[in-house]
């Protein structure tokens, strides 16, 4: 038996087709485009689907759905997503029509949770936390070994914890959110303000690319300052983040992951600084930060969702 | 089968005598007195304790204790306490020692989430947040229907998030965090600064009282513009505390407890304010904010935790 994991993000779209052990057999990508509309994106999403489908047969049996934003599984609606724009998006009804397959949605960062809690800790009982770095940042919760929820599904909205009182304006409407200052769109504002030209910036240090976080991370492995200092910033405002959950929740584990996560050397120092520095020790003591390598735990964690949820059903 | 509930508070100790249903035999109050040391409190605690013996015999079974701070549950010993100024307190073993009773300790709000889980919801499977407001702030979390500890047993210390950066200094030597605000200590620091002549305005408001919170409370009632201003922003505050809180755990209820709950209809209509103006709505619109009438809460749920957990053994 295989499964369709997907990962939507603000970007890009991605499928993967996987078994249960989290194996991966094939990668399909396409552009988001949030702008075009619910209806186009769910017809794109379809199509690339039934691309798979007519690849690997009858061997596929579930798609699981990791989306950014406020989700409600049971019902498998986006209530709201404020990087894509959009509000209550009626996903699995339409996606199983279109496509015949059995299909549940969850929040991204969940599915995240879930990949890293499939493969990186065989699903034992523990308190776990993952936090991914995108274009956002989302947060999904496994306490005692389980996908935390909610009474909502809401859980676990990690990106719009305030950190900073009438702070900077985030993408939600509110201001000082955390993902205002560390999802990759929060880095690269705070980064064009302190950069005064960009393009002679991104010719020295990212050649042909683009003033992206990859830009950033060259410049700062590079020597400069003004980046070094923008990720040590940024493991600042992450620590103060975190901080605020590691009281209330006390995990075993805090697994970073997304693109940010790639820079972990830049900004893990000052961000377990702030940790070291916590006069309520002992939660702060006891956890344990992860990095997590494999960049398809989103579409890995919803595979496998996928596939659990429809043996279960 | 009775159990004695025991909350010690920064300022006074009570004892109850209940039996399983929560009904209170039984009440007696020391002062905590902190600075005359730990020895000193162990020992006033266990005389009152063996008065309570005496006068009902063997029908005591347990003690369940519940204190501020940061407790290890499975070592019975008080981590620390920012309010009693006690660290690496070991109480179970000398409170068994003196008494002869079996004893068990947990942070007092995690106590007074169990009164409250007990008493107002029949251990269904709920997930509730119980928030108490005294000298200091607290929180228990029931997930599920279950006491969650987090790994460390530090779960739910709700006091110390950080509503403002580099904020008002608290207790536990960090700054902004939400108890240095909306405890009673921090709302009567917040008060000392705009009434200028506090002994005028407790002769005024509270006559025969000292300056503290039920004095506020009695001049907002009266139409004391500076009292009300007061917990108006009371309520902001604890608003911007309890929305993070509710974007992590997405709970179905939020319970106020301890002696500042007492002002709600002072401070609930800007704290309910912050969480319309969440544009991620749904865990806000779904979430009931309940005031415990019942004020002995705390040690309520400590001597049906005691009786609980002496039962389970």
């Amino acid at each position: 038996m295989l499964g369709i994991g997907i990962d939507i993000g603000g970007t890009n779209t991605k499928l993967i087709v996987a078994d249960k052990t989290g194996k991966i057999f094939r990668t399909l990508r396409f552009s988001t485009l949030p702008e075009k509309g619910v209806d186009s994106f769910i017809q794109r999403l379809s199509e690339n689907v039934l691309k798979l489908k007519n690849e690997y047969g009858d061997e596929i049996k579930s798609i699981g759905i990791g989306s950014a934003g406020d989700v409600d599984p049971e019902k498998g609606v986006i209530r709201y997503s404020p990087n894509l724009d959009w509000r209550n998006v009626e996903l699995t009804s339409h996606v199983t029509r279109l496509t015949s397959l059995y299909c549940v949605v969850e929040n991204d960062a969940n599915m995240a949770a879930w990949g890293a809690f499939a493969t990186e800790f065989g699903k034992k009982k523990v308190n776990a936390f993952v936090i991914t770095l995108g274009t956002g940042i989302g947060s999904g919760i496994i306490l005692d070994g389980k996908l935390y929820h909610g009474s909502t599904g809401s859980a676990g909205e990690a990106g719009h914890l305030i950190i900073e009182n009438n702070g900077r304006l985030c993408n939600c409407g509110k201001r000082g959110c955390l993902e205002a200052y560390c999802g990759s769109i929060g880095i690269l504002k705070r980064a064009g303000e302190v950069i005064k030209d960009t393009n002679a910036f991104v010719k020295k240090y990212y050649a042909g690319g683009e003033f992206n976080t990859i830009a950033l991370t060259k410049a700062a492995l590079s020597g400069d300052k003004t980046a070094i200092k923008l990720f040590e910033d940024t493991g600042k405002y992450l620590g103060h983040g975190l901080s605020n959950m590691i009281l209330l929740l006390n995990p075993e584990y805090i697994i970073l992951t997304g693109g940010v996560s790639n820079a972990k050397e830049l900004f893990l120092p000052s961000m377990l600084e702030v940790f070291k520095n916590q006069p309520i020790s002992t939660p702060f003591e006891s956890v344990k930060v992860k990095v997590s390598d494999n960049p398809e735990l989103g579409s890995i964690g919803a595979a496998l969702y996928g596939i659990e949820t429809f043996e279960m059903k």
